[in-house]
């Protein structure tokens, strides 16, 4: 019985582009019967927030952090934004036009694919983020957990 | 007999540098044997532009994104532009300095070592870019195409 | 006998937060008994430069990018740092209330833990960095060097 192929991602951004092109590849290779892992650390955990707020309690610094930085998907900007003019906005009217899903179904649709998603708890830490924050049914871990997973993976990449 | 070493690269970003990056990692690879394969996807996919204008039917938002994006290699800016507060024609007169070669002529070198320049298909659509406009010689595919190059490879990356 | 696992990473990035990323990734793999390699190229050799200036002969452009690059780890911005509105010296805050090793000491850490670092040397003479401007102990190679490198690795990823 030969092992299942395993594809492996450090999801870093915060862009919400980048973010989608991490769980399309992530889901296609899922179809693919690969076992696919999302690792989400420093701006890549917005990807992982709810998109309301939970209350919990926040030294001034971690407060700050919580605010500036996008609750979940749906608010991400995107990586080409002032450059190109244009708002997140616009790519979503595009998508939608053309039927694409959209990132909070993408996450959606991992999760059903059994994709594990892992959020990086020394960043948790540092930015202040609880795990009450972000979404049910996702692991815990830190840079161990990424390299026993990405070791023995066939693709491997960082977003 | 051995199989060949493979690389595949997806290359995300529009930026004249990082292209730079995947198109000499790509020829070096090329170089020393490997089979590689380059998957543009989203704003990488300007790097396979043509640089004049190809008369074709648009709507008004592909029309948009069609003069808001760079046409071709030679017309990207760089990822550190800002920052630096060059553009990337001071990147490209330290290059000629140096006889380093620009990125269109990187991009033939490519093609004339038989690397495999896969347009992603998915994000055509979205972005309303048509095959007339892209270069010749070119193949297309989804992320099916991807996950398959890439799960028998040595090196992947994500530019 | 096993060979070693193998981890390959280019940091290409000149961000505060990528290269942590990368270095924190580094330091992992390595404390896991991989062989860890690090190439730095465009941006990414400024985590190579020693902090205090060195003087060498420069031509104009030469001399102007020395100038605008930061000098050493400690002086790198963050690729985020416009977006939320807040500089290096809020991350490096928050990681020092947390006890989060800052980015020299994580460079550090990788020479003791004989991670390789290695200088791409087209990039430093498009640059016109020279190798006396740079840390002790590392190695210098090109594109050859880092197929080599990464062709055999478990582990290959792109920051």
């Amino acid at each position: 019985m030969q092992d299942k192929k395993k594809t492996t991602i450090v999801l870093f951004s915060g862009d919400y582009d980048k973010a989608m092109a991490a769980y399309i590849i992530a889901n296609g290779a899922a179809a693919y019967d690969h076992e696919v892992t999302i690792f989400h650390t420093f701006w890549g955990l917005n990807a992982l927030r709810k998109d309301s707020q939970v209350p919990v309690k926040k030294n001034f610094l971690e407060k700050m952090f919580g605010k500036l930085m996008p609750r979940g998907t749906d608010k991400m900007g995107i990586s080409k934004m002032n450059y190109l003019g244009m708002g997140p906005k616009m790519i979503k009217r595009v998508m939608k036009k053309h039927n694409a899903m959209p990132l909070p179904q993408l996450v959606d649709m991992a999760q059903e694919q059994d994709v594990k998603l892992i959020a990086c708890t020394m960043t948790m830490d540092l930015l202040g983020l609880q795990k009450k924050e972000l979404l049910d049914e996702i692991e815990y871990g830190g840079v161990a957990a990424y390299v026993g997973e990405a070791e023995e993976g066939n693709i491997s990449l960082f977003i």
